[in-house]
């Protein structure tokens, strides 16, 4: 049942071993700190069947022709871009920010396409192992993230030229049937309620750094895979449930314990075969392309999430009218249309690459996450100006029902009579969670780092930018040059890497 | 011979009227003070038939079938409305700006929408006289220009309210042939040089300001208007000529003298028809909306002139390479995609209007030029950053290539030994061109105001943005409401304003 | 003693009656969950003793000459008002933020000028009460903080036209031995571990708002005082203990539950002769002044402390060379330079009111609080930045300390091999601390909105700014005045405000 | 007589040689383009025989006891730094920007504290040259410029490496009883119109540079000294003549083709003893800070021109109420007050050197001219916003007063009746001025350059901050080191660069 349901992915959740370490315990997936990032992926599979969102949620398998939910499809069309973008912005509205199942479509497509030119090029097999892969998660609506961010070590230092060579994952050891890798993924969200993980490079590789380019699927509770997690909580209620509340995540730093991957479930393996090892660049790229392509679905609705608290603060407040707010919703929802302009011109200039893929245009991508999070301060900024202090010093939500002050809290939380004291009091408490709870400021820094910081988007756009060519203006109207080029920027995609590192190739 | 030729058009306007009163002088339009506009505009007729961009620069009419210039099309598609942003930007990499002729493009398709929704309303005629005239326009690849903003007199006063009544221009008379209007049109750019000017309603108007929902076209040497200018102008060269350097404007207040406009040059008359008095905000909405969705190829181009001198003087100054340049040329470079990706956006959610002209997405095209406006000072800023003092400091071109210290300038102008000295004067003089001539400051401004001020773009957005429907987003997330809405943002558009002014309507 | 010690201090607080809600419990101050508040508290009562703060944190009591700390002191010289700003940089470092007993001396200081004031132009006795509470706060070392903040209800309508009256704070009844009062006091930072809350309006009133221009000072534990609270926390620790998780606070919304107030410690009382309405006013603004020139002091610091955290996490994480770094440490610490700059001025620029006390310059103070007002979240931007994702990812401390995965963790958190495993741990623990609980998440908060925010520091610089005389300057160089003033803007003050309300003095 | 007149200033300059090359001339200083500038220097004789003024344009002689014009005084106290300070801003009020005779002032304080030291250190005698000097330049009240940018040939080659050896200035020749002297200095201010050109290097210099560790002071029209100009201009005025319209400059590119400088005349020589060319880097970089301390003084002046422009033409367009016109006048105005009160911090925070000149704190001197280059497009971006687009298309005055249109312009151009249509257009036509014209869109990129951009005061910060001090704050915090430093910032000096380069001292 290619669209699977919540009950299907919650039964195999706590069907797996206990491998997640919270707070010196070994916990398995029932655990109710967990409860938060499962409530979000749970949204994922409830509006593929919601005939509201279905249009957005499923799509059209290219490999089976049945209907699958979009979060394990392989873009093939424009509009495939397009509708994992409405998608992602959707999804996110309903849970106030991050879906959290996007690294699995993203680490998905990002693999079709370098399995299959890896395969082209070099003669491996790679993309029939991914296509397999590919068959099972669509076949069984498995959620998977994408495990890429090594824990790095020292940053001067390439991964074999590190102290300890375990601070990039790589391959310790080879089997007959398989691998033995090692190493340490950080900042791997969501690893604790996934199905799968997917492992990829963090960056590009060099010919000494062939053991570090690799890649691979495994089961999230897989022997030696072990899990030290974070939970991202937002207050608990007793009195007044909301969404907003029901909202969390659980973030991991990832270790793979010399962990044994089947021939099967690798896509990747410089040490098998030096070729392979420019293609972790390429890899690496490609993931963060389409992740942060990703970015331009919820980080709008990210915006507009915000936009949304502040409007209605503001209202609650009685300073809708005021020329500043206004200005400051202008803002914020300016952005949310630039940054979704900037995803739908990159799936509009998008190219299909010879997998079949659509990659969307990588100048317009990074621009739009670029501008995201250099922002995202700035909208914190602007929600708590329209807010007040209020949302730093509110009671607790069980002063509000307690027979001491209760009634009390009810009276003096009032502002426009036209508006219940519990609406006040439900308002500020969900931008209290959004902005003060340890959850929502982790989320802060992952709208700033989440798919990579600006500073990486600026060397994406930076390294395939063609700035000789943007001279030419320049030149010609210097009088330098006779003629102008005619400047409308090429197409643009992490594929160019490749020729960059094709010169290890040999 | 619908796709003109730049002679034809010199020669159309030398015919003409002395009307131009500049330093104390009428003047015609072969006076030299006219060539830098002049220059420019013929950038739109050699462009239209130059192989490299006649795709962009040329259009089917849907009135004739014929081939023309795309100056003077009304866009009837998707592709026409990217077409039109791709040549906007195109020519004005080639100006290194504005190319100062869509205003014209700009009018004709505001007056084919509301002429022609207006008729069906009211039962009128207009837009039997707005085909007409725009016949005359595509046949002949006629230059026209928008005369939008009135003078205003006191600003907190409507135009029927101010102490002199004609701070807003009006019908003063109605005779049987035509009418008889009085008033100015400030920040009236081009009007010098081109052939006819087409004139609409700054704002919305109420019951009382009948007489000022007025459009109508004209030519621009006709009996009692008065251009009053300000000619836009860099530096004069002798020796090192350059594209950039033969680029100028003229400014102007054109004054309306108690000027006959015959019938069938009339678009909107709200003194013989109140009912049409609402119209006047819709026309001028329409005008400004597809002016802003024109800065999406215009705004973009400019930042990329900036950008692409910026580079070529980083690389002459020998710091391309450090890491603050590149995030500067980066901030840039992301801006100019950004903008553009909001026109592109705007034509994806583009929608066919009754008329069956193409308007693009209106909360989207003002995202984009907000943006635009908002950073022109500091793209500026940067682009005086690399450069350095040297751009202000420039010795005369005419010391260059005099006998006193003209071999010394040459030898101290030296930087890189790989460029010549000439070069690297032609940089520098064509930045402080850019930069630091009256031509180049008017420039800047017009960057900021062109099309309206961030601020009217923000007054357009929020005027048209449903925010109630936002706050669903939050009234679900807090638990206020049980469901969120499928925030998916509709399509919009200057019609709306129709709507609020709808109820003068009887 | 007038340089009291912690313990004594500690001794009042848990002899003092439970009157905070916490939780749905009443709790009393030797409560685990105000350890964090007090631990702040602690360090003004050490650093008094400690030869290398004592210079800074002791005064010379102007009534009896006795050394006192300078937090119960009036500022009687441009050196009290450097060594105030001085002290609360120094112990705002200390604990990594708000020092939070500042409030105490700024109400103390406006309550100095304007009961002074009032009683010299009305012959009332509130000086007299004024001094004998200063000469118990000295004496005893009391620690106070500032109840100024109403709740507010509708911030359309004033005092005295909200549909409930007690929206602002206000007299009920007056008795011959008193007065009782109810509202309450929101924002009310500290409440729960201070000895004496002292209570200032929070606007003007107008001549309808009377019974609302009331200020007074009473122990935290009165009887009808409720404490409604939220415990500011951040992560506990087991294993790698720092000062940075000793730091917390209480905020509360403070109830006045129909509380009688003692004739002796009454300060205002429009009730009783509305000649002192006008006085609410100006007490307000002279408290938000004081409180203003204090964050002068602590936000320099709270931006020293971020680029201080930035420094080391950027050196930990081997990127400290980088340019952007620099550039961006740059940022900070040149923020941190001219807000304590504003300061320093603002002290150099004061001037001795009658009452003796030396009020800082209200321009300059509030240039100061408003520049660091604005750029408190691009600063946690900034050190996000720096630090990377890792600060919202790290798994719990536990962990690191567990048989599970305690090592594990150990290896791969490291970077540079001359650094231990542990610094880097503990480095990246205090920026979650900093930047991921809730309690850091609160003071970001308080960055913005303590003392008023930007926009509040907007309307107070400009209500006072003398534009008219700014304009002469244009007017001079426009030729529409024949001669510029000597425009070296004069002392300002928020006395100016009592002129203007002096109109409802009769 | 040593606060001398204007007239005796213009009668010893049109007495010099002709030596400055304009449009293919060379001209004398009588020449009407030099006007502009030499109305500027006017103000700095005439307020110091002003009573309004005199107070801080004239100073004590320190070397004679007698009163001194203030720009031939070294500071001896924190009064003079003040004063200094104060006289800038208001002399810059009166020509609505750059005063240009600081460089003169800032050169001669930093030859004081640099011949001094060089002295004490080394035993030579330039400390004698430069007291000599001194008197001269006292009595006579001589105007002084300070060339110190170097050409610069390729950024990254030292001066010795460079292909053409002369991109620097440097030693040619040495005779008994002088020195030959080779090279350019670009972005040369004021050098047609002064008396005396100081000239100092514009960087530390290595050992192998010794040639170009030289500084001097000689006669503007000096034999081979020849100044390639660019006149800075505004529009010239026929019928409402202003203030603003007679303000001017002269920038320039100085060379010196071989010139001789007497022994007397030379302050440094690193080619007669290579001890001495450490303090190359010393004096470029003590110029700098005094230059900079300046822009403390003259930055806030131009920040309150603009607002001063954008309030009034605010209340002219009817805006002036609106809050987002409110919020921007309060921004430029929180900057100037901000970038004041650093100059007046660092004047607090000064020291008395050696030589007895106090030097103002470098960190705080640069924090405040860093934050007015950031922003000075910012302003001006403000001031077109709030004069809207009528400033860029101004008809010419001419129009204002001819018969063909003249009225009608005073017509349209009225506004609020109060205000009559002249003081409206001289209202439009300052900004203009200010913002359209050559000369305004030079001093734009002054406002940025002059004295250093942001990034060379970045650099100069970040040089001198004790950044391992500012660690120990987060050590403690983190629990790393056992105690926190008393972090009170030490005063900062650009003395440090001394100890920097003793290394090449032996």
């Amino acid at each position: 049942m290619p669209v699977g349901t919540f009950e299907q992915y919650y039964d195999r959740l706590v069907a797996m071993k206990p491998n997640i370490y919270v707070g010196g315990e070994v916990i398995g997936r029932s655990d109710p700190r967990l409860a938060g990032g499962i409530y979000v992926m749970r949204q994922t599979f409830d509006c593929a069947h919601d005939d509201r969102y279905k249009e957005y949620c499923t799509a059209t398998s290219h490999i089976t022709g049945e209907t699958i939910n979009r979060f394990t499809h392989v873009h093939q069309t424009r509009d495939d871009l397009f509708n994992k973008q409405k998608m992602t912005k959707l999804l996110s509205h309903r849970v106030g920010g991050c879906i959290q199942r996007c690294m699995g479509i993203d680490a998905i497509n990002a693999l079709s396409v370098v399995t299959y030119e890896m395969d082209t090029a070099l003669g491996t097999k790679y993309n029939e192992n991914f296509l397999k892969f590919l068959a099972y998660v669509q076949e069984n609506d498995i959620v998977a993230n994408c495990a890429q961010t090594d824990v790095k070590g020292d940053r001067l230092l390439r991964p074999s030229e590190q102290p300890d060579p375990d601070m990039y994952l790589r391959v310790v050891e080879t089997r007959p049937d398989g691998i033995i890798v090692r190493g340490a993924k950080s900042c791997n969200s969501a690893a604790p309620y996934v199905d799968e993980i997917i492992v990829t490079p963090t960056r590009f590789m060099g010919p000494a750094d062939a053991a570090y380019a690799v890649s691979f699927a495994i089961p999230a509770d897989w022997e030696g895979v072990k899990i030290a997690a974070l939970p991202g909580v937002r207050h608990k209620r007793e009195y007044i449930d909301a969404p907003i509340a029901k909202v969390g995540d659980m973030e991991s730093l990832t270790i793979f314990d010399d962990v044994f991957i089947p021939n099967d479930r690798i896509f990747m393996n410089g040490l098998a075969d030096p070729r392979q090892t420019p293609y972790a660049g390429f890899l690496a790229l490609m993931f963060a392309h389409f992740h942060r392509h990703s970015y331009t679905g919820c980080k709008p609705a990210t915006s507009e999430v915000i936009a949304s608290e502040a409007a209605l603060v503001a209202e609650y407040n009685g300073i809708a009218k005021a020329s500043h707010v206004q200005g400051k919703l202008a803002h914020i929802i300016g952005l949310a249309e630039l940054v979704y302009a900037a995803g739908i011109a990159s799936a509009v200039k998008a190219e299909k690459s010879p997998s079949g893929t659509m990659i969307p245009d990588e100048i317009l991508t990074n621009a739009g996450r670029k501008l995201a999070g250099e922002e995202i301060y700035n909208e914190n900024k602007i929600l708590a100006d329209l807010a007040g202090g209020l949302i730093a010093t509110l009671p607790l939500e069980k002063e509000f029902y307690s027979e001491g002050v209760g009634e009390l809290l009810h009276k003096y939380i009032m502002r426009n009579p036209k508006i219940s004291a519990e609406n006040i009091h439900r308002c500020f408490r969900m931008i209290e969670d959004q902005m003060i709870s340890e959850f929502g400021g982790a989320m802060i820094v992952a709208g700033l780092h989440g798919g990579g910081s600006p500073q990486m988007e600026e060397v994406a756009m930076m390294s395939r930018y063609d700035l000789e060519e943007l001279k030419g203006i320049a030149k010609y109207l210097a009088g330098i040059e006779p003629e102008i080029p005619i400047y409308d920027r090429k197409y643009v995609t992490p594929r160019k890497i490749l020729e960059k590192f094709k010169k290890y190739d040999n």
